[in-house]
């Protein structure tokens, strides 16, 4: 099978996980070069020296043999980089979200789509291997139809007000994994957003115009509900729980502890804690978008997440943002 | 300690239980008199010799010696005992729903109040030993400040169709222990009600002008939320229930299973479902709610809910089913 | 159905337990008589009033009309107890074990057999709802065929140390309920018994010539085994566990906690203990073994437990004490 | 810091993933060589090109820059494997066990010894996460002194009779494992073994000589035990659970399972199956232990296990194999 050329854009956290999952576990995949503003080019050549470094973007972006971008960059720079790809013909995996404007997403997105260029966006808690056989379960019709899907969503504690600041919010930056988790269970379209919304955490994040705290109810079209609840900080650590409800029965997605030691003394029966850092958490599923991506690629399949699907969960997002402000329930078809 | 001489009105399933319970395990009381319309005299004397016995329940409740009286017949003749019992200045202990109307309710709360009698809603569920306990939890800081209540609360089927043409609707009938739950966990009041109601379980309960599926968020005072999944039919039993999240932590009430066997076999680990007739799952706490009662009596202390109580989660019901209706977040305030 | 009619021998702590469960839960049941040496008449008659009470057993064994005698007084005066029993003819439950001795044991067993008086052992544990359905689904071969047993069975601290020296040791007071349990859940008997002890709770367990630690290995008629794990301490409660392993499956019964509230904080997830007590961890099995006892003289049906079952623990509590002395695997056939 | 210079001797299962780990995950090492003598060269220039390669182990072991050879050649090789790394001066890591034959893995040890090599046997599961988890917690002193140590350790079905007839036999082969992890967790050396051992998965494995359910009691120095139970195939998976009991508490490790997915559903509730692959099971620990190896090299610290842990398993599995035959506890003191 002939394997796909890659370049990436950004080797930040995010960006080296990519590049480590593609040199460590992937034999489909070329990675033929890589850009990054920031990153050392001293240092990144003495870890990964056979791959072509630039500090530009457009450097790696023009190789003709490269076939997909892989954008790791700050959120702001997203679309830049998309619509540089698009142009340039290239297939694209951008991390979530393509862009805190709905109307420039819904732009890229068409873009993409006009341009044959296929855009995956990197929803990675789909590929998590417990919530890929929840679903692999609802689809086999072990629990019927589903009548609701409540999500936990709770971080281990508050980023840095700087990044909350250029966030997009909560709605945004955090709960839209939730709302597209919600769509991917329930394999149906919202048609209304109620959501409230708190500061409870840290007064500092009002000032920042956002909220740590949220409650989000979404009706899908026949009527049926996901609730999702969110918060910024869960002192016992990262709190990612499903639990899907049908008619012929229930599956609950439990959290990922640190151990499985469970030990007993004179005060209880103790578990440890859940993993608290997103990166450990969700690595497998880091691991797992990024194969699938490039398994589309190879066979020419459709995406598992498309440039829609992060459009429908954006336009979730805003119509939350405007529930919590409005104080009512906001149709989707409201939102623009 | 002196005995508190008590009268039962009513011994169905519920009334039954009730004098059970105080014959065989409380010291502190006196089962003078029961009445029942229905029941046959002659299988009451049989089982019960002792105890005076009467199809009307005007000639228990005039017996001077009676202190209180226990309210166990259906809904509809509530209002009926409880102003008898009023009139006759005994306290009362009444299954929930003081009534299906709103304006009875107030009028049947203040009646009691100015005449200095007693009156206590038998909200069961406050004296269940799992939900004390995440109470007493609460009440000593365990968790910190209270953020979010979950309360998923379904029942394992559809009562019939007859019962629920006279139940007042699933709110009034069954997500009305989940609101007074949710003013228990939380210890403040409901400012505003936003529910979704869908008839999922069985089409006849539509024509019946009722649904069988819920969701409720209740928005408390300062704003932290509660939110209350209901469904008249989880095909695994009786699910009951609670998660708190707090600041400091997170109090999880796990359902109560028939059985503590796990067996691994070669299709998985199974573990046994939850005890799904409400009798059994609630037995403790119907014993429970009756020694808070009698020892409220003996102490002539304040009693553990009382109707103030019944009327607050009569008030939601009424403010869920409005909600449902006009699809919209209703005000505590815009009740009556 | 005609009730059966019955006297209780001893009402300490156990006595007073089989006492107020036939008072409150049989219906099948007269108790015609109480006798106790220690306990003040008076106060036994302000409580149980119509009941007759006597000081002297004799008085009671003695009343015609009583059918059966509950034996609930301390070891040491069993073997007289059941002795006056067998002569008047009645029928009779014991608490175990039948005596410290295997010979007068064994004498008993076989004058209540010659006498054609029932005789069963108040092996509690078996009538326990988790344990009676393991063996249900063992006995519906839900897992096969049973390769191996595990017991673990640990106090939750020293009794006193009078009672130690007074109690046959840990293998005839505490592990001989493991030791029927065995039997019970295998359906076969033992052949070989290996066991160690030690002491490693007090020193002062072995100066009253008792062991606080065992192990011990059965071996069944077919080889296959059973290993039971004894302390007389585990600092986190009462532990009661049992994994049956089948060529099908494997069955566990777990612990049955304080309550179901799970909290996770900081630190970790945590459970409640197990219930420490015996009395509370074994409440429902107290009542069941005596509603069976009833049930089997009413109908005239086979006893759940015999005196046959209660000389085999017998024998192997024996084997046990004498393979720790000898250091080496004991064979039954050895013991007498 | 420096790299350190490795060769492999046997790329098969388990050769594989060593490679493939040091590859992927460790910067400190360097593969310089890979000897093998079935796999196929083509193949392996194809997959790992820059890696010398021979079809003699003799080649790999005489490159003058290679310090460290890693043995993963059938058992039977083992011996000559580690006497051809020992006379080349190199330190060795060798997949266990050493040797079937007592005498001369215990002159294989003292070769090594005495030639200054370092030599580490794979005991893998010493690195499994949760096991080091709860041997860190024991070393905290987190539940006091160890009392009991109960391993289960089950396989998900018998391996080819082949195999068998060449393994060693159960306790060479399998329990040998749960040797060293019993004197891992306690601390503490063996003085006396007790084994019973059944044929009971398949009569084959009688004919081949071998059991294949076993349970063995470990008597360590001061008295206290473990308890070992072996079965060649459990129904549900791989059974891997490990109970340490201490008198300030308990430590249990549980099964790892496939998914952490929890249906319920008219049946009953239901939880994935164990993990029943041992590479899957234990992946974490092959990384581990290669990870101990590499540093202690850098570091010249001393190898987690050792040459002498190897032994001391062996001694070990030799006890409990004649205790099988002569029905009776034997000391290692009469093991040589």
């Amino acid at each position: 099978m002939k394997k796909v050329n890659i370049a990436i854009l950004g080797i930040g956290r995010i960006g080296k996980i990519h590049l480590k999952n593609m040199l460590r576990h992937f034999s489909g995949v070329n990675v033929v070069a890589v850009a990054d503003v920031n990153f050392p080019a001293d240092e990144f050549k003495k870890e990964f020296r056979d791959i072509f470094f630039s500090s530009q973007p457009a450097d790696v972006v023009s190789i003709p043999e490269v076939e997909a971008i892989v954008i790791c960059t700050p959120t702001s720079s997203h679309a830049a980089m998309i619509e540089m790809a698009v142009k340039a013909g290239k297939h694209i995996f951008c991390e979530k979200p393509v862009d805190l404007s709905l109307e420039r997403t819904r732009a890229l997105v068409e873009m993409a789509k006009a341009a044959g260029v296929k855009l995956m966006l990197g929803f990675n808690r789909r590929f998590d291997p417990d919530f890929m056989e929840a679903r692999k379960n609802i689809q086999a019709g072990r629990i019927g139809d589903i009548q609701v899907v409540k999500i936990t969503s709770r971080d281990p504690g508050l980023p840095p007000l700087d990044y909350i600041k250029n966030s997009g919010g909560l709605f945004m930056d955090m709960a839209i994994h939730d709302f597209d988790m919600a769509r991917y269970m329930m394999g149906k379209e919202v048609k209304e957003v109620y959501s409230k919304g708190l500061v409870l955490v840290d007064k500092q994040v009002a000032d920042a115009g956002d909220i740590d705290t949220a409650l989000t109810t979404l009706v899908f079209e026949d009527g049926t509900y996901a609730v999702i609840d969110n918060s910024r900080k869960a002192i016992y650590g990262y709190d990612q729980r499903i639990e899907i409800f049908g008619n012929k029965g229930m599956i609950q997605v439990d959290n990922n502890l640190h151990n499985r030691n469970i030990i007993s003394d004179a005060n209880g029966i103790h578990h440890a804690l859940p993993l608290d850092f997103f990166m450990d958490r969700y690595a497998a599923s880091y691991l797992g978008e990024m194969q699938h991506f490039i398994d589309a690629l190879s066979n020419n399949a459709p995406l598992p997440v498309t440039g829609e699907d992060g459009l429908k969960a954006t336009v979730i997002a805003v119509a939350a943002k405007k529930s919590v402000a409005e104080g009512r329930p906001v149709l989707i078809s409201e939102i623009k």
